[in-house]
């Protein structure tokens, strides 16, 4: 293991724990010496702070992994690692590469005669020690020499490991950013519900704490609405008060959300969801402008006063059939790119790997690996009949959110993009027919025609009547 | 000019009619001896097959430009130029290349010594013919050489020209690219609120051609408003019908919306209508899934049984607000990009450039003139206060049609996309800080707070009760 930070350390302690022989290589010598002290006692790990030690003690084909920050560090590894490494050895690289520098990277390191695999990692630290969602793809032949470690070291589900092979070349960094989309859609679509539930509503943290912890022991039960229901609970030493009252409304990215919504519109295949998450954090950092709009935009709200009970249960219906279509257009989007890019992701083994272990683990994801069993190329989980009749009965309460919060000015732009995306995914004929003779009228962009094949163009506009 | 499609020689015989001698080079000896028989009576227009031959007559500096496809044609056409131009000579690439292209064709030719300018027009056939909007960026001394030509073939409003300076390197791309963007969001409002009269409320073409015709002579008046209304009234000869019925509903693109949103991200800067006219327009392509997904959810639907006449009223008004929550997207990227890639870009004078001659040239651009006139460097157009008195006015008949729409399973992405812009932007807190506390808890993200500088991290969930 290359690269001691947090995650590479708890890979590295979790792998030694399974039984396994390992090395972990620092520069830092305080990340290399305390990682000996953190092993479990009776467990073969050693800490060192030279690559040419490190690679020399390794069996062949070697398995040299790396944990470093995505970008020019792992360039930077590859090249230190090229003179020390032999025919045949395997490179994996942990961290959250863009799919075309682990592309670029596969080809380079090809050409040399070595494997590099790129491989996602999701459940935090907690998850790299004790059994995180493990997602690799490139070369098949090498994915063998690591196969038994990872299914070791994985999070499990039925006894099942939360892992598989994800396809070929940048797979498993490809099928890692859309897991990171789908858990920017997600965690945006809950706070929405808080919002509603809270400044809408008016339940405060104890009362929100109780409607998650329900939710969690239903058809929500997922990591996500877990961490939620006991942020809701957590003091805040200083202030006497809630935690989560206290953290300023800023939300950061990584970038992964980002990459997502950009690959999408290349492929292109449609995430809007996972755009609004996007645009949503974004907006969360124009505080300033925010604070003044505020002023020049003061709103002199009602209280809800409708049922609240009855609001709760909608709340929890609509986040449902919310979070399903989520799901549906990341799952979407990756059977697009595995035939765009020749990827051939296995996405039957994609909602597998899911199911435990990693962020956007929830009970759902089972309803989906019968869904892909029943027919592995499925374009669109929506098109299963079990989930369909899932999402047809949840929708109206989702129309019914969506209603309320529009009338109490909360910003639901995740509900409501996952509504769009629902009732025109579901519509056979769009209005965007209006569009085309938009484009065809001032740009000349041609149309098609619903009774024959064809492109057409009209002069149009000769019609001022 | 270099290249005599239909833009490059309807540009180049209205150069001519300014008085302007000009000759126009294509490779194609049909384009080349058609061109000056286009040519108006009494003007000095020449076509020739040989490059060299053009640029001999040109005198200096020379003002050489190019509207050929983006990409690799821009490249060997300066490739070509380079050894028959001289120091001082301006190259002017006319087309939609993409800014980053510009950039470093510009630093390309400034090693030369050459002039590189990236030119954005709008306006279609007709408008490169009689008055476009043009959108210039590059040198401004290079500037000089080329704006009285430019002033000259403009679209003018209350006699001023349609086209200024949009500032430094690849700035009048990078306008052009946004204009393009806010154009694909107007066209999706279009579009959803044409669903929603037509297919929610029964409307037919003769009546939405009078709603249309309506609109386009109050405060909705432009171009996209005003072609619309005529859409309405075209037949189709072959079957009797109108055209629009007969359009399939795919609507294509030429990337320039989707290059808005991918750049909008790496700012970053939030345009959601943006982002979700590029992703409506993909899920159009969809046909078949949707023909399948109509069947799977079928919708037994109510037709509209309110009052028409006042749901007209509410969806001008609606579109209206949208209209404008559009442009205040698109008018905060440029914003910011003019700050984050040193471009310099006057907004006073962009919003000054799109009154005329333009796709999204609108009454509402005279409004946003005024807003950056009192104040040029806004960071937002709702932060004006005249424009938010406005803007208060019509929310409310935006959130009445979206929630008229989703009781009517009418896809309103773009309505949806931009309330939740409004509602976010005008909210001081946003329900970010539950988002921001996930990422803490699950991988240490840190957090702000709202009481004190600096970034903390809290060991979360031992709060079990």
């Amino acid at each position: 293991m290359i690269g001691l930070g947090v995650m590479g350390r708890n890979l590295l302690l979790n792998m030694a724990d399974h039984g396994f022989s390992v090395i972990g290589f620092d520069k830092d010598t305080q990340k290399a010496s305390s990682l000996e002290a953190a092993a479990t006692a009776g467990t073969t790990v050693k800490g060192v702070t030279s690559l040419e030690q490190m690679i020399q003690q390794l069996s062949q084909p070697r398995r040299v992994m790396m944990l470093v920050p995505a970008g020019k560090p792992v360039d930077d590894v590859i090249e230190s690692l090229l003179p020390l490494l032999q025919k045949g050895d395997v490179v994996i690289d942990g961290g959250n590469s863009h799919y075309t520098d682990t592309l670029r990277r596969v080809k380079y390191l090809e050409e040399k005669g070595l494997h590099f695999m790129g491989m996602g990692v999701s459940g935090g630290e907690y998850g790299a020690r004790t059994g995180p969602s493990i997602m690799p793809g490139g070369d098949k032949e090498a994915y063998k020499h690591i196969q038994p470690l990872l299914d070791a070291i994985s999070a499990k589900v039925n006894g099942e490991p939360c892992t598989a092979y994800m396809g070929k070349d940048a797979a498993g960094h490809y099928v890692k950013m859309v897991h990171n989309g789908i858990e920017y859609a997600i965690m945006q679509l809950i706070s929405e519900v808080y919002d509603l539930l809270h400044k809408g509503a008016g339940f405060d943290n104890d009362q929100l704490h109780e409607i998650f912890k329900q939710w969690n022991e239903g058809e929500l039960q997922s990591y996500l609405i877990e961490i939620t229901r006991d942020i809701f609970l957590q003091d805040d030493p200083e202030t006497g008060k809630r935690l989560v009252d206290v953290i300023l409304d800023k939300a950061g990215s990584k970038g992964t959300g980002k990459w997502t919504s950009q690959d999408a519109m290349d492929l292109p295949i449609a995430i809007p969801t996972i755009d609004t998450a996007v645009a949503m954090r974004t907006i969360s950092g124009y505080k300033a402008e925010r604070v003044e709009a505020a002023r020049l935009y003061p709103s002199a709200l009602q209280p809800y006063s409708g049922d609240k009970q009855a609001l709760v249960k909608q709340a929890g219906d609509a986040l449902y059939a919310a979070i399903i279509l989520c799901y549906a257009q990341g799952l979407a989007m990756l059977f697009q790119a595995s035939k765009e890019l020749s990827m051939d992701i296995p996405l039957q083994d994609v909602v597998k790997a899911w199911r435990g272990g990693c962020i956007i683990r929830s009970t759902l994801l089972q309803d989906f690996y019968k869904a892909f069993s029943s027919k592995a190329d499925l374009p669109n989980i929506l098109l299963d009949a079990s989930l369909a009749n899932i999402v047809k009965e949840k929708q109206e309460s989702l129309r019914a959110v969506i209603t309320t919060a529009v009338a109490h000015h909360v910003p639901v732009g995740g509900l409501m993009s996952a509504l769009a995306y629902y009732d025109a995914y579901t519509t056979e004929r769009m209005s965007t027919n209006l569009i085309q003779a938009q484009r065809d009228y001032f740009g000349a962009h041609t149309y098609q025609r619903i009774d024959k094949e064809g492109s057409f163009h009209t002069e149009w506009g000769n019609t001022n009547k």
